[in-house]
């Protein structure tokens, strides 16, 4: 059930130190968006409402959005700024506006939900989420006494003790809706950039007797991310989180720092996880896998018991059945592959099927692409494909059949067939020696051309 | 010679933590069951006799400890119960004996030698291992005073001044054998749990006035390893250790915290390796080779001077010979290349024995597997093989021979003999733009078809 | 415009904590001999002259040291010996003289040019570079009062307060070039090696009532490089420099931690690199190129927006255009890829020339080597080239033909053609049981053949 709650995303930001055409916010982060770890944060609130606040143009920010709507903030004025011009959208809303940033994917629905709850139970007009840090000379400090927030002194206007206070700003807000309106429009821009800062909703309140609270969550939720490194940062505190969360759950990582999973990465107990795998988004694994080094591995599903690897990839579409083997320099791409079946070493196996306990040779190609089209493979059950064999698709391959290694199989085989399609060898006794002599001599030449 | 040393390990514990189906001792660690690092370690002392305690039905775990024997503990009632029950096997023995956890492969041999030899020189009838830690506050503290060690404050019992304690109980214990039986028979289990618990052979032995000491090691030597998260710390640690000392036997890593060693891989010097590079178990690198980044490499040995990888697989039973070059995506299975021969590029040798100096083309496969039996390719010294072959084992390739490009060979080729398995190129002018305009055709249909 | 500064680098120690037949300074870090850091880093001051001082028979090093002029230290008699060496080199040279080391690449030239500025400015006749550090215990201590270097006290010798000093001797020197030949000859050998040390020309020049200034820099500069974990740690410090000046400029890294650059790696914005991606020297990546994990790029020139991996390998003399695709297990070697030309899937291309929007399939081997000559494949544009096909060079195939898949082309192939190289299929119905039944009592017997 949605509760009453309406958030506010700020996703307005240029991020100019990213020095990047995409938009900050759209920045992946453990295989998704940055923006989207922030809607799945807020998500977990159970939202009456959600608006986006974009800058002009931001087409693919909007998109990333839906199927919440956007507010487009017209001039890049300020946060206060940008938080006012959602208010048209929250008319009629009654309950608490959360404001949060798209650029903080790191803040925990928990800390959220903390931040809410507090503000109802001190029926505070505006609450913000704060830090405790080693390092606050950056940071706006919370200036609390008695339960209550006081005021909000930014970073280079601190002066004597205040400099010493160690609680800072998250920027993180929430504001009682009956207020929120009118707390936002009080703010104003007397100052050197001449912008509306949300931050100075809570002096705003403060002015008007209202009631303000901060309540702390952990520093590290909080990092900002305006450049690469800081985008690297989080990342790294995320996948930090995901495999702790996998190993807890019965994974075993040889090197956890070496594992990259994405959000949405899910394990049954007992995987084991060599150094150097790759989740994209999408990837589900059963009990007792076995992946190895150096794979990658992206919008699948492991059957349990499945050894993947080293060296494989698995791309997005590909379900890979129960009991099955993909080893090294093998790419699966949106193919099925049968419970047993097995496809060991070097072969491309694009837009197939193939049938449980089938065994593919190495080197053998799935050829899906002709050019203009896509064509799919179909392998029966318990059919045997020699190596170096190019599978010309679309094509069927019968159940038990065998095609022999070397083969360019262009046309159906029957289920129980035999299929060549390669010459007869050749071998001429005695004949090395001459062509030996021959290859040399051209490359004497060659050699002596260049000179 | 052995030593009048028994030991006892245990290995009884559910390791429920692990969520696993498999016992926790049984987990690899650098390439290794984590028992074996504890066998090794102890098997440094040359012990008499060696028992380990085991869980009821533990079948892999008894199996692990061969040749050795193992006792069962019938019931989970505590270390007190699972030592007491391995005195049985101790019988007739005089000298000390050692109790260790099969969970504590970091205690190196030199550490156990210590407290041995220790409690030899004290006269003690029991010793532990200790370590001061800054956070002690999860241990029992060694209570010492004027070098004996009058008791062990269980965590939970600790109070005022001992809470400040940093001398944390190990649990690894050295027993006086003639005093053994008796100290462990002496422990009760009137406590919470209703256990018999190891640690109080200590009190068992001061209340009979015998002598008692501890023996300090480093912290590092007993991190507990109890969840998928402290596995890999442990991995972490045996990684570190190895790595260290691998360089300082004279190896060159890029990037040491990317390789992955075995704790019996085995390096002569000037051998450099690049990022990335997995080392199963029973592994020789000769002197001088380069080994390039993202390899896996188990259960071979390669010559000096050979160049691998990057991205070569190379698996148990292949034996690279002195500068032999194996390259990107090639994967060796039970291969013999004899010294100087090259496989540069994609190829897969599974049972293949390769000559001196042949050269090994791109695409080639020696084709080991037919579906029910594994067969062996020999291919002579001095040969050249063509890229795309596949040579259908068993099969045999002469010295000198010469394989063309895109063969696929079955019968035996003799020494300097040309073999060729391919059909001859045809060529059709001005025909691909028909063709083209086929396969558009059928997209498009294929296209308008699924609408 | 050149500086008046002369620059001896002392490249003639032993490193026998190498355990290495390679000399030191020869060591690679990020992609370049040790030496060539300092080299370069010396070069961004433009010095008049460079002479380098090399122990006997150290053939390479003189190399390295070109077009550098070098001086041979007969005997390892110490570093004021082995600088003494290179005077010869430098009559008649007024300017300032930097005296450094060859094992020294992490010093920054800026931290050089302050150095020699700072002796201009002090009027100098020495000066030596110094850092703090939290450990002095190593190193020489920098006794400075008043602005005056007044003595450097050897770590051995640091009595009572003088060890608290952690003001520490890195060994840079700079020396007043009218002054260097008497300050170098005026060292003695007066201790207990019987060496000639460089730092003893402070106490030679404050001896002389000369003036002697110490000049601060950051302590990571003047890591020692004396063992392979030190030139690991020096790799790991030269990354992160090489990684954080890349984020800066706009590249993306999903883990910074496991991109490995060379010095010379260069980057337009908005590159976007996977986890694992090696950079060998040489190379230069375009705007908005897509580098996933796992990939090897060394010598090569990627064209903007590019697509690159996962398990892509890029040798020197590549030349992969704008909007190219190179996907997983495919490896170029002095290939040009033309514009939008795509090889996705398991393909080596040696010496090959791909036309623009040309399509590379899978398992394709352009197959440059006979045995004795490397040859090149060239094949037009808006061709199409089969999956499994050989191509065996040299050989061209024309500008929009198409070769079919699995075929061996040994032949030009004319613009426009269909070019064949493959033998039809063959079906035999119903065959496969009875084939089955052969290999499967041939693998039996096999296996009652071997007991």
């Amino acid at each position: 059930m949605a509760s009453s709650l309406a958030v506010v995303v700020l996703a307005a930001g240029a991020g100019t130190r990213m020095k990047s055409a995409k938009p900050k916010v759209l920045h992946p982060l453990a295989g998704w968006p940055m923006l989207r770890h922030v809607m799945e944060n807020v998500a977990a609130l159970r939202p009456a409402r959600v608006v986006g606040v974009v800058a002009p143009g931001a087409k693919d920010v909007v998109a990333a959005f839906a199927p919440h709507k956007t507010v487009v903030q017209k001039k890049p004025l300020g946060t206060g700024h940008a938080a006012r011009a959602a208010m048209p959208m929250l008319k009629g809303h009654k309950g608490p506006v959360l404001v949060i940033f798209g650029d903080a994917p790191l803040v925990k629905s928990e800390t959220i939900k903390r931040l809410v709850a507090e503000c109802a139970r001190a029926r505070a007009a505006v609450g913000v989420l704060g830090f405790k840090s080693a390092d606050p000379t950056p940071y706006g400090r919370l200036i609390v006494r008695d339960g209550v927030l006081e005021r909000i002194v930014e970073s280079r206007d601190a002066q004597g003790a205040e400099r010493a206070i160690d609680y800072c700003n998250s920027g993180v807000m929430c504001l009682d809706g009956a207020l929120a309106g009118e707390l936002l429009a009080g703010i104003g821009n007397d100052n050197v950039k001449k912008e509306f800062y949300l931050v100075d909703a809570v002096a705003v309140a403060r002015a008007a007797g209202h009631h303000a609270i901060a309540v702390e969550g952990p520093e590290a939720e909080f990092q900002g991310i305006n450049s690469r490194a800081e985008l690297a940062a989080a990342e790294r505190a995320l996948q930090q989180r995901l495999r702790a969360a996998a190993m807890d759950a019965g994974v075993t990582m040889t090197d956890p720092d070496t594992v990259w999973l994405a959000a949405d990465t899910n394990f049954a107990p007992d995987v084991t996880i060599g150094p150097n795998v790759r989740f994209g988004p999408g990837v589900t694994v059963g009990a007792n896998v076995d992946i190895r080094g150096f794979c990658d591995i992206e919008g699948a599903r492991i059957g349990r018991d499945a050894i993947i690897g080293p060296f494989a990839r698995i791309r997005p579409g590909s379900l890979v059945g129960e009991d099955v083997h993909i080893g090294n320099f093998v790419e699966l791409k949106a193919t099925v592959m049968g419970k047993g079946a097995k496809a060991n070493h070097l072969a491309y196996l694009g837009d197939a099927t193939v049938g449980a306990a089938s065994n593919i040779g190495a080197g053998t190609i799935a050829v899906n692409y002709d050019g203009y089209g896509k064509w799919r493979t179909e392998i029966g059950a318990d059919s045997f494909v020699g190596s170096n064999s190019s599978l010309i698709a679309p094509v069927r391959i019968g159940r038990g059949s065998n095609v022999t290694a070397g083969s360019v199989i262009t046309s159906d085989v029957p289920a129980n067939a035999v299929a060549f399609g390669r010459a007869r060898q050749e071998t001429k006794k005695g004949r090395a020696p001459a062509l030996r002599a021959k290859l040399k001599a051209r490359a004497l030449k060659h050699k002596r051309g260049k000179k």
